[in-house]
Parts: structure tokens; sequence; C-alpha cells
């Protein structure tokens, strides 16, 4: 509606309006309390609600970049019949058929894979480097994730996994021998980590590769049931290599775990011999990606496909490594592979976005009930509850938007010094926005009713799609624990040395501490200062109360690693207060790039409705007494202020996403149409 | 094992120990730091997880009737092929096949019910009355959901719906014409009441029924789009007739929602003249149950087919009613049909239990992590973190299947005096178990980690087949806000007449209110006293607060509607606190009748682990100051000594369940052998 001029508009307001003055005469004939309402029509949302900001503008802020590449691959997806265009109620959707099997999903994601290849979308996915390129990337995988995460999650597979290891863990020879053919999808990759005994705890693997010189080969060996590769996407049909990570023993010493390339079916398609490949079989979401299992049986490979940036052997079988501790040998080894976890950040947030747009559009258009015994029913959308249900969460995504395109930046712009940045960030808001995306779709799909039901809607199916981002690259849980075992650590360095805090976001641990004011008004909660400072007050509590507790289980006797187990609440409440304040930090960042004027005010009300929220979400907030009862009553009486004060706005601000309609749902426009009995003819 | 002697238990034990003796020689010869793991191999739990209490009393006690009818029907199914049992790691398994199609998997439940017809399992479904044979449906209902909630829907649709609305309001010729033939399954009926335009407000639909006297036949007319009737189970494929709700028109005069008895098929399947039936496509769970549509142009019914307990309509046309307020009818009718929020309430709890002994038995042989450098991995469930994911979960569902039999109870034990406690009761126990129930499932699908997400391990998905049970049979926020509207008018008409609390276990209002010690030692936070008091306190204290702010809104002149809708915080606080502490009652009513030992102590437990959960996570004990801060850590720190109190005995809770592991799936068993490569050649 952006586009329609508001001549336009207003005929169309004025033909609406007369249209509600004509059904709203009351039939007197009728009994009064049992009257049955006249029937409905569908009024399309953007008559009545109001545009008071540049919508173009917003969708700017929140895409960030590469925003004419996005419209041009949404474009060329809606043209091609492989993403299943339908009519309904005078619009085409795109959408997979989820009525279809495992083994007929996966074909389709290959043949979208095709259309797609075909067109160049991938073309510098692999050979081009820098910012530029990777953002292009990053955009063009936001798009297809909107479409379907199995497409996504394939190409995520190929490209970042096993194109990134052999960017990152590689060196020259294998940069130039892989990857032309996988950019190309001549080779077709996976990424071979995780097994059925080990997942989060990848050193733990079983898989053993050893050397030997005769012959200058690497052998690859699966010693025993619980070392089978698990998961490996791509594995149980399209994959021809794969990365193997594997303990290397190198004269029955181990040098943990290394990577290596392995070839596992042929140019034809059949398996390789002295590999055994099975499936993983059908999953509760991503049936578009074959999930398969790898046995190595003894599989020789030659001293070249070790992935040698890190540590190498030599051919008569020396090994060598600038790296002497195993323990930091393994995490130079991980540390680029974080673009897994940037890459699912930020598509949680385009999927909360999805499930934001047509859960409000919808309250947009649905009814039900009436205040008064023969009033019109109620639009869902106007209803106090429905609000709360619904715009907070609005609030959220807006902000876990910016952080996500934080997070990007900050990986695309990698220096070896952003590396632990970059980690921890990564973990805390890969386990913030992921939960945050699941609790959106299931509030969302539920706001819709029974028709959230429906695989064509859309948002009740995405929340299988997605379950997977909560525990893959990590737990949320352990991911959380890790952020808080980060903080602790530089807080022991800061403590020791005597030195501030510097980098992460804690340089307001060198300053006072915040005092709160005993009694917060309406404009003291909704300032940046505020907001800023019991955000921090509460992370620097936190980080002290850990840091005390795990301290005193030391002094106890304890092992340092028990006393972190133990004090897991404290990590916890922990974790979501760094996530929480670095998030609102990217907000605020975000906001002093705009002008002032009405962008900025919608700016000012989202930052402030997620502040409150989070406020009032967290019991931490009451139960470490960073706001006292009055003033947390005052927090819950402003966010349902601020969620009538964000009503007006809801149609626009999902119109900003910059979702096109094709790719939202039929219930998030005329479901009355898309229902009717002649779309069934079809 | 609950049946192995402990001769056995003891030989397997040494075995055991034996082995893991052997295991934990560390080897010297390899690098310290990362040695990789011994190979994985998985130890039945049972052989070191103790047995403390008798589960078969735990059984009984939390199943509550018919259990030997539960156990034949349980081998019914696993006998038969069309329950795709499949062997893997020497267990077999029984589930369907979710990789089939919408229209295979329809027919499978079709088959499926065909079988059990076959049996007998039916027999008395619809001709006999009475709690006895009420309780033998509810219980093979249960058993039958255990294997697959489309199963269950399908036959809660056709015979609680269908039929139910045939008992309840039709008369003698209703159930002389149709319940045998129901019975045996030549009638299929469904039941078709919620339209595209109007779910939960059922009095908004727009189907109009008129009267034609002259052929002393009922007129039954869709008008409009938004009138097609919408979601009707067994609609799509199967069904032969339904129960038809519609406006009723008597001569320009509207009477309200009646209900028609209408064939829509013909025996061989074809639909009949005047009607017209679309599909409601593919769905996020549910697929073996075919929701259609439904358009009635002009259908012509006998006069007879007017379910007339609550009203008739004489062959000359004349409209007549003992009840006069069309108000007071509709809800008259709509009474009996609380059967719906029963069983779905019942069917939450057991899905519960299904994910939570499926997510701790895996959680008790599965390991991750060690706490020291060469030490063993350690149990998952030995992660405090883990217990406190999953105990008080496990604790909650004990409390609410206990909720879940009373509710059972007191429906079948029904009377016209208690059917507005049947409705309040199972309003806030359907809103509060299904709740539950999605919270309990996402936990445990991301407790198991990756395999959580396979079909075949049942936990994922679940939370598909369950997630319908939040809005159907009415939304759960709605449904909660008329609780409170309930507790309120009690409220007011106690006020009002000065007389006691009668009813809706509010008696304790009559009471002084309680005062809660300021400090909190262990034993007063395990006592009864304690816990029933602050429940208490905190029911009546936010009934206070809500009436006194509904009434603010209405002295400022507002309406009682628009006060209601503008309170519904308060009504949400009010709601989930009525509901906790009727079911807090319903758990210290099941420990009364069990004698001291260690079954008593055992429940005594996990009572005070569901208190105090509910302490913990329901910030409003907070906020409103029912606990003080300090009493707020006291209870905190009590559940994680509780977790730990629970570790011992969460597979003794879990097998108390009863449910046969073949319900259950491969990763609460042997999953390094359900995974070997020899199980995939089967």
């Amino acid at each position: 509606m952006e586009s329609s001029s508001s001549t336009e508009r207003v005929r169309f307001r004025t033909q609406v309006l007369a249209r509600h003055l004509h059904q709203h005469v009351p039939s007197q004939s009728q009994s009064q309390s049992l009257r049955p309402s006249t029937c409905l029509s569908y009024s399309p949302p953007e008559l009545s609600e109001p545009f008071d900001f540049d919508t173009k503008a917003m969708r700017k802020l929140m895409d960030g970049h590469n925003l004419e590449d996005r419209d041009w691959l949404f474009g060329l997806m809606v043209q091609s019949n492989l993403f299943c265009p339908k009519e309904r109620g005078g619009k085409v959707f795109v959408t997979p058929d989820y009525n279809q099997t495992m083994e007929q999903q996966r074909e389709m994601t290959m043949k979208r894979i095709g259309y797609l290849l075909d067109r160049g979308v991938f073309q510098g996915w692999l050979t081009k480097t820098g910012p530029e390129a990777e953002l292009r990337k990053f955009a063009f995988l936001d798009v297809m994730g909107i479409f379907d995460h199995s497409l996504s999650v394939k190409l995520g597979v190929h490209f970042f996994l096993w194109g990134g290891a052999i960017q990152f863990f590689g060196t020259k020879r294998h940069h130039e021998k892989w990857l032309r053919d996988s950019e190309n999808y001549v080779i077709k990759g996976c990424f071979a980590m995780t097994e059925l005994g080990h997942g989060s705890n990848v050193r733990g693997i079983e898989t053993v590769t050893t050397y030997d010189s005769n012959t200058e080969e690497f052998v690859i060996n699966t010693p025993c049931e619980s070392a089978q590769k698990y998961w490996i996407g791509g594995a149980a049909n399209h994959a021809t290599h794969t990365i193997v990570f594997s303990q290397l023993n190198m004269n029955g010493n181990s040098q943990g775990v290394h990577a290596f390339i392995a070839q596992i079916r042929d140019t034809d398609g059949n398996v390789c011999p002295n590999i055994r490949v099975a499936d993983c079989g059908h999953k509760i979401g991503l049936n578009g990606v074959d999930n398969g299992r790898i046995w190595f049986d003894n599989v020789r490979v030659p001293r070249e496909n070790l992935l040698n940036s890190v540590a190498d052997v030599s051919p008569d079988g020396q090994y060598l490594s600038a790296i002497k501790n195993p323990d930091q040998r393994f995490a130079a080894f991980l540390a680029p592979l974080t673009s897994g976890r940037v890459t699912i950040a930020v598509s949680s947030i385009y999927t909360s976005k999805i499930g934001l747009a047509i859960a409000i559009r919808y309250a947009l258009s649905r009814r039900a009930f009436s205040m008064s015994p023969n009033g019109p029913e109620v639009l869902l959308l106007d209803y106090p509850s429905h609000q709360r249900r619904l715009l907070p969460l609005l609030a959220k995504t807006y902000a876990m938007s910016f952080a996500a395109n934080y997070l990007k930046m900050l990986y695309v712009r990698r220096t070896p010094e952003t590396n632990k940045t970059i980690h921890i960030v990564s973990s805390a808001f890969k386990a913030s926005l992921t939960w945050h995306n699941m609790r959106t779709l299931q509030e969302c799909r539920e706001a819709c009713g029974g028709q959230g039901l429906k695989s064509e809607n859309h948002v009740g199916h995405l929340k299988s799609e997605y379950d997977v981002q909560s525990t893959f690259e990590g737990d949320n849980n352990v991911l959380m624990q890790q952020v808080s075992k980060a903080l602790l650590a530089e807080f022991v360095a800061a403590k020791k040395k005597n030195k501030p805090f510097a980098g992460l976001g804690l340089e307001h641990m060198n300053k006072a501490c915040p005092v709160i004011p005993s009694q917060l008004t309406s404009s003291t909660l909704r300032g940046v200062h505020f907001q800023t400072d019991i955000f921090c007050l509460r992370e620097r509590d936190l980080l002290h109360r850990f840091a005390a507790e795990v301290s005193q289980h030391q002094v106890q006797g304890e092992s340092k690693e028990y006393a972190f187990i133990v004090s897991y609440q404290l990590a916890e409440d922990l974790g979501k207060a760094f996530s929480d304040r670095a998030i609102l930090q990217t907000f605020i960042e975000a906001e002093e790039t705009v002008s002032a004027g009405p962008l900025k005010n919608i700016l000012g009300l989202l930052r402030t409705t997620y502040a409150l929220i989070t406020m009032e979400e967290d019991a931490a907030f009451l139960r470490y007494g960073f706001l006292s009862r009055e003033n947390a009553a005052a927090v819950r009486k402003e966010t349902g202020k601020l969620c009538s004060e964000l009503r007006p706005h809801a149609l626009a601000l999902v119109s900003s996403f910059g979702i096109p309609d094709a790719f939202l749902s039929p219930i998030a426009f005329n479901w009355v149409a898309a229902n009717s009995w002649s779309s069934v003819q079809d």
C-alpha cells in the first residue's frame, strides 16, 4: 500500500466507511441479544491503519544492506514453478509443499538450488572474499531462508560449513583445488563433525585417524557405533565430499581433533568403497535436508587432504604445529566456524518477522466478540490482551534485528583480535534470538487460532522448521553458561591485573555503580539513560554475584568446573543480562544514526518497549532488587500504555520488514476470499 | 524392570560395575588433555538407579481406574501391523509413520479404528451410561491418545462430539434412531459448530435455519463464505452425518443457536445433494484427521432432526422452550459439551508423561563433558542444570495428573448442580495443563538435543500433534479470563448477599487472611500448611485486586465488558492462581489416600517441588509481595535442593507412568544399538 497514491486511499476509505455504515444499521425485527451478525467481509487494514513514518527508510535500517539484491532474489523465486506459487484470495503465495514425503522434499530442495545456481545467485560465494562479498551472501541466505529453512540450511552446509572449512582451515593448495568446483556445485560438500555419541562436546569425538608414511596417506576410521558421524546434512543423498573431524593419532599420541577432506560418493552418486552411509530419517522439520550418517572403514586419503592451517604432518610423518598447547590449537581451529551461529541468529529474527507480520495482519482483519450487546465485533488487535501478546514481541524483534545486524557486521569485519568478542557475542545472541523466535512463533500461531495450524498459513509450520536452532551449533543453555564463564574470566583478569574492563561492552563496570531512582516516572522509564543504567546494574551485580558464588565453592575445595556447574542459575541469569544489555546497546546505536522525526520517534517507542518488557519478564529485576515492588508496578503499568501507543503503528511496523506479500500467507490478507468455494475449484 | 527379580538385578549390576572399572583405567600413553574417550556403550539405567517405592502402587494412583482395560488395549495395538511395529535396538516400538502424506495418514487412522472396532473396544461407548461406562471410555481414549493424537481425536469427534450431542442435546427419539448405528460405526458422525468467521464466539455463527411448516422440514443454509463450517473433523473424507449448529430463525425472529442432524454423504461415500465439502488441507499435526469445510445450500431435514432437549418446534411451526431467556438457553445447551475440555486436559498430561519418560531415560544414559580433565563423561541428569530443566516439570506433571483425575471424576459424577463447577474447573485446568504440556514437550525435545528432532523419537513430533490443544475448545487466554470473570461473580454475589463463599474451593476466603512467616525455613517451605496458605493468599489477594480494578473502571462510567477487557493482566494472574491452588488441593487429597511409607514420602517431595516451583516461576509472588525478596531467595535455594533429592527417583517416577516401552521411543532405551549399522540393514 505504500505505493498507492493518497487519492486512491481516500477513495477506498470512503467506500469502506460507507459499507460499514450500511452494515451497522441494526435490524429491529430481530431478538436483540442473539441477532446473528451480518456476513463478514474482509477489509484490508491498509485502508484504515495509519502510516505515520517512512516504512522504506525503516526497512533500509532493518535489512541494513543489499536491498536491491534481496528484491531481485525474491523476484527470481516467485517467477518459478519450483517455488510452488499458488493463488489464494487474489494473491499469489510461494511455499514448499509440506505434504510431500521427505524424499520428495529433498529432491525439490536440490531442484531449487539448481535453478538459483543457473541464475548466478551463488557467483562468488567461495571465490570472492571481503566484507562486501560476504554481505551479499548473507543477504541471499536471509532471503532464501524466508522461503524455506531447508533451502538455506542445505546451502549453509555446502557453502558455509564445507566451503568455509576449506577457506578457513585449509591453505592455498586446498583453495585452488576445491573452491571453484564447490561454488559451481560440481562438488557437493558436507561437514562431518557431530557423532552419535558426541554433539556439543566436539573434543570427545571418537573417530580416529592415523598416518601411513609408506603411502603418505591418512587412514580414517570409525572404531565403534557411537563414533558414526550423525546428522550430516547432505550425507544421506547428495554430497560427494565431506570434511571429517577426527582425533589425529600420531605414533600412539593423540594430537586432538583435526579436519580432513574425504570423498564419499563418485560423480554418478554411488557411495565410495569403505564408506557406509545411512539415513537419519524423517524429522519434525527440515525434511528438505538429507541428514545422514557416515561410517569410515579405514578410508585412505592423501596427506594433502589434511586441512593444515593450524597444524600439518610432513611426508615422513612428523607432526608440526605452531601452537603447542592442544587446547589452544583446538580453540584456534574452531574459531572461524562462528559463521554458523551468526547465520542462525540472523535467520531466527527474519523468521520472527514472518510470524509477526502474519499474526498482526490477521489480528487487524479478524474480529471476535463485541464490547456491548449489539455492538460490532472487535478487531483482535484492539483487545489490550491481544496487543500485550504480540506487540512486545514486535518490539523485541526490532531490538534483536539491530543486534543481528551488529553481529553480522562484527563478523564480516573480523580480525584475529575480534575473535573472542565474536565468539561470546554470537553465543549470547544465538541463544537469545533463537529462544525469542520459538516463543514468538508459538504466540503468533496461538494468536491466529486454528488458522495458525494450517501448513499453508506458514506461522505454525515454521516452529517445526526452526526448532533445531535452539540446539544446533551448541545447546542454548550451554552457550549461555559459556558466555558467563567468559565474562567471569574477564572479571578475574581485570581484578588480578587491576586494569579497567575493555571490550564486550563491559566498560560500564569501570564507572560508579548506577543508582536507580526510588520513584520511576513515565518519562524516566522512557529515557535511554535509565534503561542503560538498569541493564548495566543488572549485569554488574550478577557478575559480582556469580564471581562470589564460584569463588565460594572453590574456597570450599571444589574444582572450578564443579563450581561452575552448581552455579548454573546465576550463570544463566548473567548470560541473559549480558545479552539483553548488548542488544539494547545495538538498538541505541541504530537509533543514533536516524535524524529527529517520526522514524526516530517510533524507534524510541520500540526501544522503550523492548527495555521495559525485558524488565517485566525477567523476575531477576525483582529478585535481586534492581526494581522495587513499586517500581516494578510502574514498569508494568507503562508496558500496557506502550502497547496501546504501538497499536496504531502495528501495520506500518510489520510492513517495514520488507517481506513481499507472496512470502507471507493467505491469512495475512483476504482470508475470506482465500477460503471461498470458488477457490476450491482451482 | 519392575518385574525383574532382585537376584537378576544384582547380577546385572555387578557386571556393569566390572565393566565400568575396566573402562576407567586411564591409558597413560596418550596425551592427557585430549585423550579420545573410550567407545561408548549403553548401560540400562535400571541397573544403577534405585527403585525405593512401589512403582505399581504409584501407577495405580496416577492412572486411577481401568488399569487392566488399559493394558489389554496397549497389547491389542502392539499386536497389529496397522500400528507399525518396528524393531530398534532389540525392542519393538509402535508409532504412526509420519513420513506418509496426509491422505495416507487419514486412511491409516480409519483402518486402525476398524481393527479396534472389530475387537470390541467401542462396545457400550454410546449405548451404556453411568460413571463406570464413562471411565472405561476415558481409559481407552487415554491409551489410544498415547499411540497417536489423530486416532483419539478422530474417535473423540465421532463418539464424544457427534455421539455426545445426540445423547445430551437429543431426546429419546434421537437416542433410539442414532446411537446404536453410531456405536457400530455404520454411521460416521461429525460436529459442525465452528465456522470460518466464528470460532470461540459460537453465538456469532452465521448459518441460518428456517422452518417450512408445509413439509415439516427445517431448511439449513450457509448464507455467505464466512458461514462455511470449518475445521470439521471427519467432514473431508469419511463422515456420513453431522450435527449442524445454526441460528434458528422462526418467522423472522432469531431464537439463537440450535443443533440439527443432517446427512452429508450416502452409504457409498458420495456427498449428498445441496451439500458442498472441501478439505482444510495439510496441518502442522493431526494429519490423520480429515478436517473439512461444509456449505449447506438450503438443505432440508425432517422436523425430528432438531435436537430438542432444550427447545422444540411443533409441526405447525410453534417455537417451544421451557427456558425463555435465550442467553440461559444457550448456556444450558452447551453445558454438557465440557467433556471436550475434560478429555483435552487429561490427554495433555499423558503426553507430558511420554515426553518426560523419554527425556529422563535419555538423560540417564547419555553423557557429555567431564568435570575433571581425565574424568569420565557425566550423565546429563547428573548436571544440576539438567535436573532443573526436567525435574520440576516432572513434579508438575504429577500434580496435574492428580488434577486431571479429579476433573474426570467430577465429570463422570456430574449433576445439574455441579455444572458450574465443571465449567470453571475444566476451563482452568484445560488451559493450565495444555500450556504445561507444550512447555514440557519443548523442554524435553531440547533436553534430547538433536535426537529430539527425529520423528521416530516421538518427543519433538508430539509438539506439532498437541499444539492444537492450546486453542481448541476455547483459546487458553480467553478461558482464563472466563475463569476470573466467574470468580468475580462469586465474589460479588457473596458480598451482596453477605453470605460465605461455598464451592470452587473458595471456602478459604471465609477465614482470616493467612500470614506468611517473615523467615521461611526449609521445613516450613515443605509443609502442606504453608503451601496451602500462600496459594490461598495469592488467590484471595488477586481476587480482591481484580474486583477493585473492575469496579474502579465501572465507577468511571465504563461498561462491565470494557472493564474486564482492560483488566486482563489481573484476570490472567487470578486465573492462574485459582488453577494452581485447585491443582495443589487435588494433590493433597491424593496424598491423603496413601498411608505412611516410601510412596507417601516421594509424593510429599513432588508436592513440595510443585508448590515451590510455582512460586519461583510466577513473578506475581514477588510482584504483589506474597514473598519477600528474602523468602523468594529461600524458595529458590530450596528448589535446587529438591531437584537433587528427586534425582535418584527420576527413573522410578517415570516408570510409574505405566506407559509400555513400545509406546516410548528408541532414545529412551539402547540408542547406540538402535542406531547401529546392523539395524540399517533391516
